[in-house]
């Protein structure tokens, strides 16, 4: 059971028509006509954003301690915990922007940065991906960012995920994936001896 | 550092202006304008939709075995295996809601469902939430959906959460989540001796 084969890999449906339907600054919606491997059509609806990258980032400051933040989220009209987050600048790479971020939002830099693994956000209806990049080997180090005000940074002792996930303003499903794949990360190298 | 306090709880921005600025059949787009509590102003654009709830169901087979369905996403352009998941109906709960979907898309009705947990999506840009429901206490039962073609069901074993985490089809951050939070209940019922 740990491994799947599909007998329909190959039949993706065809895709008859694509057209914007609507627009806003950052958004585009389109509208889709698919039609599926046994002959029936469907119109879908998706979001595109930018086309750039996103960026979700955990800030490891030692074996024990990551850093949220706390911002104002306008979707869901309140302040939301979570890892900071941001979208790729024209020309740079995930790993780039995850350290521009990471100074801008929480006053550190990373000396050693890694993806730890893709994520999607609604795929039925959005094309976007975040790129999950653990950040470690911590150094002060502030940018100015574009925040309307200052993030408040808060340190999390990653032993006390029960508590986090309790919380009502920690919900970003994002969020939630990421705290449990860097504990699976920590936890596989400690039995290896590989983190101190 | 398991809790924290905010000195900022109660100064959340006000809104100054609020405006539909691009809408299809499924979505619209609104532009707020905010003026946070330091007095800087920022316009935000968010993405409504339907404002009826959505759910994500994690079917239980077994105290090992999940059942997880394989789908085509149109916003990735690709199948994506994951949770089932779908919208409220009108007047329906979230509970119901998940039956529903359950018999719908996986043929199996539920004796027992709970709400494990609120999750948010994009919370920045997007108002909507989806309600993780654990359904147990299986029983065959099939609704017809309106699905295009037959959805995959995929029995998983979970005890094999790595091997699924870096299937590169295995990326909605929401079945992410789902996967280590139901991991986490069945780990914290065992302790108990609450579970077979």
């Amino acid at each position: 059971m740990s491994t799947y084969y599909s007998a329909y890999v190959n039949n993706k449906p065809v895709c008859l028509k694509l057209e914007t339907v609507a627009q806003s600054r950052l958004f585009r919606i389109e509208q889709m006509s698919l039609r599926f491997s046994n002959g029936e059509q469907r119109v879908f609806e998706r979001i595109r954003g930018s086309g750039r990258g996103g960026v979700v980032i955990i800030p490891l400051l030692d074996a024990q301690t990551v850093l949220l933040t706390r911002e104002y989220a306008a979707g869901i009209e309140r302040y939301e915990i979570g890892f900071p987050k941001g979208v790729c600048e024209s020309g740079e790479t995930p790993i780039q922007a995850a350290n521009r971020e990471l100074m801008e939002e929480v006053g550190y830099g990373a000396k050693s940065l890694e993806n730890l693994k893709t994520l999607s956000i609604l795929p039925g209806y959005f094309s976007a991906a975040s790129e999950l990049i653990l950040a470690r080997d911590l150094y002060e180090k502030k940018l100015p960012g574009d925040e309307p005000e200052e993030i408040e940074v808060i340190p999390w002792n990653i032993n006390q995920i029960d508590q986090l996930i309790s919380h009502d303003d920690f919900t970003d499903a994002r969020s939630i994936a990421a705290i449990y794949i860097l504990k699976n990360w920590i936890d596989c190298r400690l039995e290896k001896g590989d983190l101190d």
